[in-house]
């Protein structure tokens, strides 16, 4: 087949980029930033050391990492004018809808934004990364009637998050398995919303439209919305009672079981394996481990029906056991998707950056493919355009 | 070189679809939509015509057009709650930023939002051809003072959005150059912006999500800035009689005369012919044609000028006479790009319509490019991860 009639869908197995921030091997279930391990970072460090790897392309010293916290504290609050904005927004707004809109509306409110320099972007940056949390918890608060939270110096950001939703300050466990949560979630390549935000970088469009743009990539069901769906299949199970034979039902009339498997990794998630004992454990601290329990089943249970069935390992993915973990600290599952957003807009503002500001070869261009057409011609010609009277 | 190396910057020459909604022949000048040369459109149809055409995929009988004008009309109209979020904003908010929270926040609005349906989402785009023109036009409003401007039910859209804008209902010959100009930018295949728009769609997320992405890109300044950008250019050269040397000048230190030439067309751009005689006519109507005088001297001298110093025929393109054309109609320069938006609409929602529900093989899946990893590691092996204090 000659090279002009491949139709590159989806752009699978496509190399559109050379990239610097994280590299992906689902073969062996690698997935590393700026060099590092993902799970040698989490539990080690917090979501801002993170953040600050992945923009400045090294973990920071002590001093600098206690100034980019201070920094992100800083740009810790929205304001008034865009939670006013905020409280006009039909209150069954969707979460992911609301922060599309509100990380958009942020542009409205920065002084530098026609100013396109690598200085400007990075402070853009922190600004997003620092925000994002805040319209998350914002809107949390505003949909219910409350008024929203500002954050507390005393906290980090995983912290200030969870303070901010809930409106009580977070016991440090709770607050250590959040920001193990927002490193593990915060970069994983050109996956759908990261491509998005880079699509739009490249018109050189500003970070805030290009991460408005990631947001909107992130609501999409294939994309996002995962781990809430598991949370919905755990409560339609109800009970640990219920899990045998489920898989196997579910397998047998052509339905998906929820949180299991990956476009990418085909072994063991390694951010999976990290999750499953902090959901545990929070279940523990909340005096409830039946969601994590019936999740430990299930996922047995799952293997060996896939096993049996159509003769394939399976593993469960990141969305598995992040939602039994946010659920069981009271997050709401509408908002599931939100808190991965919290953590994304690290990878999606480096990626922004390098998209506009790159020096490796080859640069990022303008993204502009081609489409073939296979539409309608009225013969060999062109359609001869009729008065509207004499259409048939 | 094998294979996996060849890194598909820009997307250029890589065919990632195929659609049945425009076709477009640089080499020649072509432009189609659904089989219909766009040239053949505009001045015969109106932009519901054409919104239509790209929707249905056929032009419309006469019943069939006065309904879907008539759906047009009663959604012609922005919910209280978006206009008092809209008076939220600051009032030196970029329109192109104003538009791309406003496109967003109208999903909170709709409350067939979670409904994924070839029917629902034809109704949102319906919905969105309609309001885009809305929130462009009391944006004017809104940063001006004044309270936005409903529409009348005796104008169409083109003479709408104009009504709404300017506060005074338009003359019936500038009612037929702002249709023209729409129809001639309803379309044009997979740019950046159409891109966005599919790229978020093809996630599952709504129409919505997927069109304020889309005019996210289209604010940047590769993109959706240049008749804005050729306006700017005939100010600074202030009048006809200091066209001669500018175009030799500019080229021979090194920069960029705006409006000329296009990444796609190398003959004339047909829509630039269109465009040229409504710029001139509009300004007499006007009083003064002074841009349109200044622009087709500065096209002459251009063309000579490339073809002595570079020796290329160069050509203007769509963005160089709606400059002029928009400038005379009294709309402020920087909304230019907005007016863009007004237009494309109609491709863009086209688009998402085609990635989601396209029945043509191949059928599009969720873009997942891949990228190849150039960043660090240490030594043959991941960076071993250091406490903070012993870094250096």
């Amino acid at each position: 087949m000659p090279d002009e009639q491949i139709i590159n869908t989806g752009l699978r197995g496509v190399t559109i980029a050379s990239t610097k921030i994280s590299d992906v091997d689902g073969s062996v279930g690698k997935l590393v930033y700026r060099g590092y391990l993902a799970k040698d970072l989490a539990g080690k460090s917090t979501f801002e050391e993170i953040a600050y790897l992945l923009i400045f392309e090294k973990l920071p010293q002590k001093e600098a990492l206690k100034e980019f916290s201070h920094q992100v504290f800083k740009e810790s609050f929205l304001p008034d004018e865009l939670i006013a904005a905020l409280k006009t927004r039909p209150k069954n707004a969707l979460p992911m809808d609301i922060l599309q809109s509100a990380v958009s509306m942020l542009a409205h409110h920065d002084s530098d934004i026609e100013t396109a320099t690598k200085e400007v972007s990075t402070k853009m940056a922190i600004r997003l990364i620092a925000k994002v949390s805040c319209i998350v918890a914002a809107w949390e608060r505003i949909r219910n009637g409350q008024e929203p939270v500002k954050a507390s110096s005393d906290l980090n950001l995983a912290g200030n998050f969870l303070y901010m939703m809930f409106g009580e300050k977070p016991d440090a466990e709770m607050i250590s398995f959040m920001d193990a949560a927002l490193v593990l979630h915060a970069e994983h390549s050109f996956n759908a919303s990261t491509f998005a935000a880079r699509e739009v970088a490249s018109t050189r469009a500003h970070m805030y439209a290009a991460v408005s743009a990631a947001v909107g990539s992130l609501s999409g069901a294939l994309h996002g919305g995962a781990n809430t769906r598991v949370m919905l299949m755990l409560m339609k199970i109800g009970s640990a009672d219920n899990v045998d034979g489920y898989v196997e039902k579910e397998l047998a009339e052509g339905r998906k079981v929820m949180g299991l498997g990956h476009a990418v990794y085909k072994v063991d998630d390694p951010r999976a394996l990290i999750l499953a004992p902090m959901s545990k454990r929070m279940g523990e601290m909340k005096g409830d481990t039946s969601w994590y329990d019936m999740s430990v089943k299930l996922e047995k249970s799952a293997k060996e029906a896939f096993k049996k069935q159509k003769n394939v390992d399976i593993f469960v993915n990141v969305d598995y056991y992040s939602a039994s973990l946010y659920y069981s600290m009271g997050i709401p599952m509408d908002q599931f998707t939100p808190v991965f957003a919290v953590s994304r807009i690290a990878g999606w503002v480096a990626h922004v950056i390098e998209e506009q500001f790159a020096t490796a070869a080859p640069q990022p261009v303008l993204y502009r493919p081609e489409s073939e057409y296979i539409g309608e011609y009225c013969g060999p010609n062109v359609c001869k355009y009729e008065d509207i009277d004499e259409r048939d």
